[in-house]
């Protein structure tokens, strides 16, 4: 299957304008590639991503949307790559109410996952319960890794990055042109191929909203790690779903906004503040 | 209405970890506020934003939609920033198949105005005829003065800026957690004000998605400029849709990836290439 996919960049024709002079260049630029989604002969939405790992994609996005929850659930997934199409049979329905489906997507909209904002439905998540912890260095040497990962991709500009670890090392690598997308990618790998995510890490090059939080609680990620911001809401969330999320790792500094009692020495090593 | 807005940003306590030693401080994180959009009574969208000027967020998205085209389709606006709630009320329903319209949300889904990536909806827009001109010691200056602007929300992290110029100045400026927001908010408040668009230059601190050329180019926006990447789909889209699309924006130098025809001195100057 991947064998066959198109390229992730393109190299196009412009006019570049230095010191005043115009002249002709190519430059290479992330390909945007629109992949519609079918889940059992209904169409129902098309995504604007980085034409990589569509399958995995595709399932990603119908995990975190809660229409499928294990590779059990699938009965069939047919990927064109040509007319940019995956179609995905489930054995039951996730819903005979097409309106109800319906209703999830708008809700959700540009902000996907936006059904899932009101404080009700947060208590509706199951809690991440994971004991999984990490250190000081482990969060270090991981964001170090990544960042020298997302490296290979920064030639092409403006995609996003995420990674699945087990702390020490990465498991799986993405990137797309979409934030979601590349995390949408990694769970979707992790449903088709078996691998278990409630004692994972998952890092991300992108800011943290709450969109994200919701997505990682739902695949049971205990720690959420992005040399990035996150947003008010997101930390709210993460607090709430149980989630530790680390945020602005930068060198040999970061901040844990929710749950840091993951994080091994916070608690144990009665370091003064302030003395470093 | 302003005055009354949510703070966009809220100082949050967390945990720093530098040099291996944890202390307790508080870090300003960017506000994320679900606003959910009704029109004539129909629950259609929870939007993920900064909240501020949220009347013009649910007005640009309405006019971004094609769900609304002037002031005058607008019979009343109702704004309840403690709910987060805009109910737009319009003279005549846009669609009364509430079937259609839930259709059009889900197509765009997450990558809102996906709908329109066929080349078969490419064709059913208007093409932007503008003659507007701009010169290369416009561009350069607008995005000075644009990264100016923008470093006041820097302070927030992962804030991103849209600005409404006429070529020379600023009109609007504003700023959210998403780019498609940002520029939402503008075309609101030109929507709402009187504010023409065809003859002006939309600048964005972020990458420009096809989603964003069909935003620009459905106000008759003649250019768009960006200090970031444009992907292969945008330039395709600014191209058929006669946006000229400028790029790269980084002291001296700036890319034009399409219609560079309204970049004077592109043709009449016979500059050499690369001797600069």
């Amino acid at each position: 299957l991947q064998e066959n996919m198109p390229e992730d960049t393109e190299k196009i024709p412009l006019i570049r304008i230095k010191d005043n002079l115009p002249f002709q260049t190519k430059e290479v630029v992330v390909r945007e590639f629109p992949l519609t989604l079918f889940l059992n002969g209904q169409e129902l939405v098309t995504l604007l991503c980085s034409p990589n790992h569509l399958k995995y994609l595709a399932l990603g996005f119908l995990v975190s949307e809660g229409l499928i929850a294990s590779r059990e659930d699938i009965k069939k997934v047919l990927v064109d790559e040509t007319l940019g199409i995956v179609r995905v049979e489930t054995h039951q329905k996730p819903n005979d109410s097409t309106d109800l489906v319906f209703k999830r997507f708008i809700t959700s909209g540009c902000g996907r996952g936006a059904a899932f904002y009101s404080p009700v439905d947060v208590s509706g998540h199951s809690k991440v319960e994971s004991k999984t912890e990490i250190s000081f260095q482990q969060v270090i040497a991981l964001m170090k890794e990544f960042q020298h990962a997302s490296e290979l991709y920064k030639t092409t500009h403006g995609v996003h990055s995420a990674a699945l670890s087990d702390g020490d090392k990465f498991l799986i690598f993405r990137d797309d042109i979409g934030r979601h997308n590349a995390i949408d990618k990694i769970f979707g790998e992790c449903l088709w191929s078996g691998i278990s995510t409630d004692q994972s890490v998952i890092v991300t090059s992108g800011r943290m909203s709450s969109e994200i939080l919701f997505k990682v609680a739902k695949r049971g990620v205990p720690i959420l790690i992005s040399k990035s911001a996150p947003t008010s809401l997101s930390v709210q969330t993460a607090s709430d779903l149980g989630v530790t999320l680390i945020g602005f790792v930068r060198g040999s500094r970061f901040d844990v906004f929710a749950n840091d009692w993951r994080i091994t020495g916070t608690k144990e090593e009665s370091a003064t503040p302030g003395n470093s």
